[in-house]
């Protein structure tokens, strides 16, 4: 019976780029055997109340719910043992810089994916260097969660 | 003789909303009396050896100058007094993302200074989140440095 | 075969009311098979030499146990998954509120558990901050600890 | 000229031990050149919208008021030098508990101040520990908050 | 099926103590059911591209694998349960101090195992200090590491 | 009127090379404006109750002086600016290295000063990935404390 890993699932489901990498990280977390994907932190299913800012518009200017949205991807962070990127490079997201600049700083590790199609595209030199590894999406299924180590990106830092 | 505080100068220099926001900032923190402009960290004049890769395409791919320039970005960070984040809301910033987040996480105080055409404008909910103050840039120049203090931020948040 | 995690049992045992939430959120957690009981920290059990300064009051001043008792604490505190408060709002208590604090810088979880007849009651400020989940002690036996997520305390705040 | 520090002014209001310990201490950093006064922290002067929950009573359950008074004297803990708290032994918060927790994971320096005639009385384990230095609070006018250095308190411990 | 930890193999490999100690500890974890040796980091297995500078002398300048192999260590720590120095009172070395102090400051916990012939002999006060607990090598097969508690080194300092 | 920053003075005491670079370093920092020597932690000067256990060998077993004697150092690690070591390559040091490491984590500068005519030799892995910048001795009275940044050690990493 192997020991899993939970990460904290960051990623985009803004765009189509952004929403296929999604589901296709979200797959293959499923099935592999190192995370534990039931018990992992995805902030979509998070929102505060339930409740989602791009379906509920009057939202976005409501403090409480967006102060409450912020402090359960703070837990998320926090409590999960593995930040996990979904990283597409031409359209990188700050939120996502937030949580890996607090993980960072917490002395969590950060592990940054990258659609196959896209690998070795120019990335901002804060994710080379806030990332404690680098993958690509089509390896992310055979990923070893529990043996955590170190290496640069093999590709371009703008 | 006042008392006077170092920023790390976290801004954009890629389009032209950025350099004319960056260089609009600067000319504030200079006009004010409570910033050590002098001491002040800005991330443009500590790139490795002098060498900036959008002049010198050949570094895309070095990692010691990459290493190099990102560790002088996390010493900024560190050292400095106030993370100053200059802020345009449809173009944020994924290195400005894990410079806040860090500066959190370790305990720093996150200004984000916001261009008056562009205030109120949906931001990112981590940034909401990690900030500790929002100012319009038209009062950066009187903004008492020395007194830092706790607000929300004063607009929509998607 | 569940996965469990292991709590910082962080009560008081100084007045009734305190040892009957002490008595029923031990109870509690035992029946709850997300918590790892066995390996959780519970102070009481870790007084250095196993001397209590109720029960031996010449170690009021003695600061070698002194120092030893608050640093297995704190040991308690950075070890354990969850920091646990069995919290009274009427009789709250400055070293909880130590771990607290310390639990909230370093990245940990902190779940307020109020009795039931206490529940809405005013709160410190400060908890209701530092807390990143609020739930009542007849929930403790069912709260699932490997799904961490916030929430605001649903009651009174001063 | 001397140089100076900011202190995070951490004391209750709520007793009458709390308040007349409130008015000497701040009399005493006013007369003490090495701390800088006009830019220290007083929780009281930074309640969110100006606003006092014990003269509002309606903000006892207003989540936006609380998380933001909340943050502001987060802010203020990590924006100030040291935290100084003005401590009587049989009146101990949890809040100011909250507070010097959080200081010392984030490696601010914690001064305990104790009234004179308080002086010697069992203090809590905790404080014990999360303390880095302990003095009476006549004293103060002439601590040199240039010069932080570390003492066990010399009194009880309970 | 019992739970177990992983550690930081934090040892020496450059004198015959060193040796001798690293090869018992290395045993006495296989042997101990609460240790989860699989998983656990040993920094001599994480050598940039696996290449050594005692045996690659020309790496003693090579700047990216020094950055990488000194960050596949830092990853060790940060991902660790426990950080375990396997420690030479005589023979004490600044790289396992860096590690201890790192892991400190995180809110790891540090166990320090001295041989049975060592012990007692005087330790750097840091090391007193930063370390959470201390126990012989011959007590390490049968250490429970999933209750860790803390203790003082019971011999001399310097 | 200059600015200038305080620092930890870590530094050994007990071999003629350190002895030698202690006072060189001592006398360059009271020349250096951009130093406040005054306010620096020196903790020679900071042993509990002023005794020194090189003079004083009954405390070698003194857990009370111990304990406070790092907690000491501890807070001069916290509450200085920069984290300055005299830094003898072939006589490294591990109370050094954990002063080293807990700085690097709590976000404070790392500054190592290496005699000149040992520059260039063989340091630790994590001397150079702890330290943020590496000087010879001769340029410590000129370097400028307010505007620390980062570089390589240019020399040799074992």
């Amino acid at each position: 019976m192997s020991k899993n890993k939970t990460v904290y699932f960051c990623a985009g489901w803004f765009t189509d780029k952004q929403n296929k990498a999604y589901n296709e990280a979200m797959e293959a977390i499923k099935a592999n055997p190192t995370v534990d994907v039931e018990n992992s932190y995805v902030p979509l299913q998070h929102q505060y109340k339930g409740l989602r800012v791009d379906e509920h518009p009057e939202l976005l200017e409501d403090r409480e719910w967006a102060a409450a949205t912020y402090n359960g991807d703070r837990v998320g962070v926090q409590t999960s043992d593995v930040i996990m990127a979904v990283y597409i490079p031409d359209e990188e997201d700050i939120g996502m810089g937030i949580e890996l600049g607090m993980a960072r700083a917490l002395g969590k590790y950060n592990l940054i994916v990258i659609p196959d199609d896209e690998w070795g595209k120019p990335i901002n030199l804060m994710t080379f260097g806030a990332g404690d590894n680098f993958i690509k999406l089509s390896e992310l299924k055979d990923y070893d969660f529990n043996k955590p180590s170190f290496n640069f990106y093999d590709g371009a830092v703008y």
